[in-house]
């Protein structure tokens, strides 16, 4: 193979950006529509318009197809953190985290695709390998913008930080995941109610210490 | 058909039951090793030992058998809500309903059977509302906690109360499903942690509720 100069993408390379995308797309509906169990490579040529041939070409495998998406997601992701980790006022930037990342999965497709590659997960140690990743990721950016606020925002103590964080990062997915199924867009309703408790959460420990036993 | 003397469960009568447990096991087993997509009726009856046909006599299809999981699973969880119920204290009311409700949810079994049903309700509307009324019964007993303890107890605007019933709900539901794929007993820690988190968002809006606009 020749390579090309690196500046401008040649028409081959963006026709092949184009088809890759194009075949994702086709992916992304099927596992959405029928479930990932359910669908082969076949019913994704079969969506994309492609031969199947011409879908093993790109991706060798239904793996490759989900390593994609999952490159994808953490990408979005990463610019969304990276607006965390840019702020300087560690009330603001968990909020931002909050509102942004709730955002990010409350939504039709991602709650769905976030059902269905969990279930993957579950039996298929490359596809839970490729998303493990992510959630340290967030965890990551949590924690430091907590502990950036630990003497002037945030009352909770440091050794219950990772398990907090964890505790609502869980929320966030969790409640996402039932706002994203019902289809709707997500209300600001939704993400002030969240807010506040995630607010309350972090001044834990401020006050009573002696009714929080983890705290103690 | 003769109608028995309703008494004594006759011999036949017992023989059926045992017979509806063991296909019932089977079920779960099949669901968890292999995800509810791929399992078939006839995979259940090769797990169990018995002819296809037994199978289809007990359970005329597999959503049948998907529903008698929903009905013992709403039993056990409605004998751990009686105990919530029948506690005078609205504190420990609470504590009891997080501490019985986060076990009975991280154990590996309960954990795969929720990631596989979640998964199956997308595109199975009988199973979804199979499902929808055990939410709805947890809601309303924490809910009913919460509001035994308004005034003594916690702080929490009432208006509040069911978004932040949900959420607290969300949070359980995504612990006990990242402790329980695990396949490890939760830990007294994990309970710790979450108890300290729901204990101080129950008594959010005692302090300064210009910081939680849902509240304001």
């Amino acid at each position: 193979m020749i390579k090309k100069a690196k500046q401008e993408p040649t028409n081959r390379e963006q026709a092949t950006r184009a088809r890759r995308e194009l075949l994702i797309e086709a992916a992304v509906s099927c596992f959405v529509e029928d479930g990932l169990a359910r669908t082969g490579m076949r019913d994704i040529a079969k969506k994309a318009g492609v031969s199947i041939g011409n879908l093993y070409n790109h991706f060798p495998g239904r793996d490759d197809l989900i390593a994609e998406i999952a490159k994808i997601d953490a990408e979005e992701l990463a610019a969304v953190m990276a607006e965390v980790t840019d702020c300087n006022d560690p009330h603001k930037a968990v909020d931002i985290f909050v509102t942004r990342y709730f955002e990010h999965c409350a939504n039709l497709t991602s709650a769905v695709l976030t059902v269905e590659i969990t279930s993957e997960a579950l039996r298929n140690s490359t596809v839970a390998r490729l998303f493990s990743g992510t959630r340290s990721m967030l965890s990551d950016v949590l924690e430091t913008a907590i502990q950036n606020g630990e003497h002037e925002a945030f009352g909770m103590a440091a050794e219950s930080r990772t398990a907090v964080v964890g505790l609502i990062l869980d929320m966030i997915d969790g409640y996402a995941l039932r706002v994203g199924l019902t289809g709707k867009k997500p209300s600001k309703k939704d993400t002030q109610a969240l807010l506040s408790v995630v607010r309350c959460v972090l001044s834990m420990g401020g006050g009573d210490k002696g009714d929080h036993p983890m705290l103690s």
